[in-house]
């Protein structure tokens, strides 16, 4: 049986998206190639407010936030962190033998203007990296008062994960000077996994010049300069099966329109934040709750392994808390193509394995 | 239309094969994802001959070239090219900081176990590169003559890229002592790029331990420590769609029977040698032909161009010659799941564009 899933990714993939990974290949040093890719990045230049270019990578998201980091730094990164993901760019960084500073703020708090301006007037950084939205906490940052405080040190690259939240949030990447923006497929472009997707302005390209040692295969400079000089192809195979879904699905997110599409998401997280105070706590900050995912608090001491084995027979699943919040959170993903009906569905559902009134 | 590849990958899927690509989502942190990959390994390990871990990224087979040279130079690596693929994992090193020499052969020539004797007798190199099979030359190396060569070294890291030649030749990875023998999905498994596969013996994994900086996303040793630790999950979202198309294909494969399998590639590759051999001049050394793609040099001075236009009415294509060999060669590949149907199609379309008689 197919499963609904309300977990932080995968999430679902409609079956005419689904069937777009199905499609025959083609060469990907072909006229046709260079197409499909030009069409890509230009339809993700409209989601993602950018006319700088936009840069894919068959990997994961961690993959190009790897790039990122490694290639952009040439004196020190900052990098904040407000739960799991956030930790795994510092770890990328030590492992690359790239500088770096590691700055916690308690899981379920967000990163404020104040800490980052805090942080970058010693001078030190000439990068930072920022969660967008935090899938282990549900935070989402206020990446545009942030960016009102990053633009205050030009010599900074702002590097911001993006990877559950793009697509089903508005980010203005230019108009706040994101100089790298990354997200991938399987979160709110309800796609399957395997791709991710960056945005690289100019500055950083300046910057990577500038640093000696930055890999091959998720080297942002040499994808950059490889698309430029080869007519938008990739320096090694990429995904055409993702390339393919990911053009059909891009058309299908700029039909339904992109601030329709956001606000379907805020209406979605709205009845999860409803139901979720009423019969237990909001576990993040409510000052920055995610529209993308809601982490709800086991105020009820509830079996949470018991219910979404429940739910998983009823054809559903949410996902449990992240690592040592297992059990004393659980989270219910609600981005993609999940439409306000599937959400109640499932919030229904759940009263029902519970006997909620 | 969808055209039949001979080009050197990505090469035809077969369709129900293609069909598996658009198999629905399942969560990459739950018991099914973990069967799944346990599958696809025991299954890689029948067709690798290895009774090592065997691990996947998601990437291109660049991915893993890249992450092995990393991982596991210690002292210095000697990077023996016969060609185009040969000279890009030297360039992985040196973007990497990992002390490495590049020692090439003319192209259409093969590297000699006398010469990786030369090589490493000088004591310098603990890790060796060798391409089994170089797709902008058309040939293979005698692996099997070479591993007896490096078997006198047993400090020597022994890497093997199998991009284009695993699953459509035998290599029997642990009789021969390669320790990081590398595929991908697009050439002779007959699947979508998309995804590397490589073995990891134990000696490289003791090698790995002690380099400090193996990067993140690309580390051998952190992807084999966290599929033994998690049950044969992946530290970061791998692409399911591809995992459930390789589980799938590898039963297809296993069916046909491993010898049938590489007897097919030979067998289609005689056929090509036959008809070059008697229109054309082969490009390669005839000692070291490969089984899964034949170079041909453009003795009679056609447009090879103007040639591939033609077949592409027909529905077809070819390779013209890599590089600088473009217009000088041209490259018909025979692999994955083509038939000696399929192929003697091809000749006779050629010869019928060419008025061959």
């Amino acid at each position: 049986m197919t499963r609904k899933l309300f977990i932080p990714g995968p999430i679902d993939v409609r079956e005419d998206v689904l069937q777009r990974m199905a499609t025959p290949m083609i060469g990907h040093r072909g006229k046709d190639a260079s197409a499909l890719q030009k069409g890509i990045s230009e339809k993700l230049q409209k989601m993602l407010y950018t006319e700088e270019e936009v840069l894919l990578s068959t990997s994961s998201g961690s993959g190009l936030m790897e790039g990122a980091i490694r290639s952009c730094t040439s004196k020190k990164a900052a990098v904040c962190s407000c739960g799991a993901f956030g930790d795994r760019w510092y770890k990328m960084a030590v492992t690359n033998n790239v500088k770096a500073d590691l700055y916690k703020v308690d899981m379920g708090k967000a990163i404020t203007p104040e800490m980052v301006d805090d942080i970058l007037s010693t001078g030190d950084y000439d990068l930072i990296t920022i969660q967008h939205n935090e899938t282990s906490t549900g935070i989402t940052n206020p990446i545009a008062e942030i960016a009102k405080v990053v633009k205050k040190y030009p010599d900074v690259i702002f590097c911001v994960d993006a990877v559950s939240s793009a697509g089903g949030v508005k980010i203005e990447t230019d108009k706040w000077g994101i100089d790298i923006l990354i997200t991938s497929t399987q979160k709110a472009l309800g796609l399957p996994p395997g791709m991710a997707i960056c945005t690289f302005s100019q500055k950083a390209i300046q910057r990577a010049e500038t640093v000696e040692f930055r890999g091959t295969y998720l080297d942002l400079l040499a994808i950059y300069k490889y698309l430029k000089k080869k007519n938008y192809q990739y320096p090694s195979t990429p995904s055409i099966s993702h390339m393919y879904a990911l053009d059909y699905q891009l058309d299908n997110i700029l039909e339904e329109g992109l601030d329709n599409r956001f606000q379907r998401h805020e209406d979605m997280a709205n009845l999860v934040r409803t139901w979720a105070e009423k019969h237990f706590k909001l576990f993040t900050d409510q000052k920055y709750l995610s529209n993308t995912l809601t982490v709800i608090e086991n105020s009820q001491n509830i079996n949470i392994s018991q219910l979404n084995s429940k739910l998983q027979e009823k054809g559903m699943q949410i996902a449990n808390g992240y690592g040592d919040l297992k059990e004393k959170t659980f989270r219910i993903s609600h981005m993609g193509d999940y439409q306000i009906e599937d959400i109640q569905y499932l919030l229904d559902t759940i009263d029902e394995i519970l006997d909620f009134k």
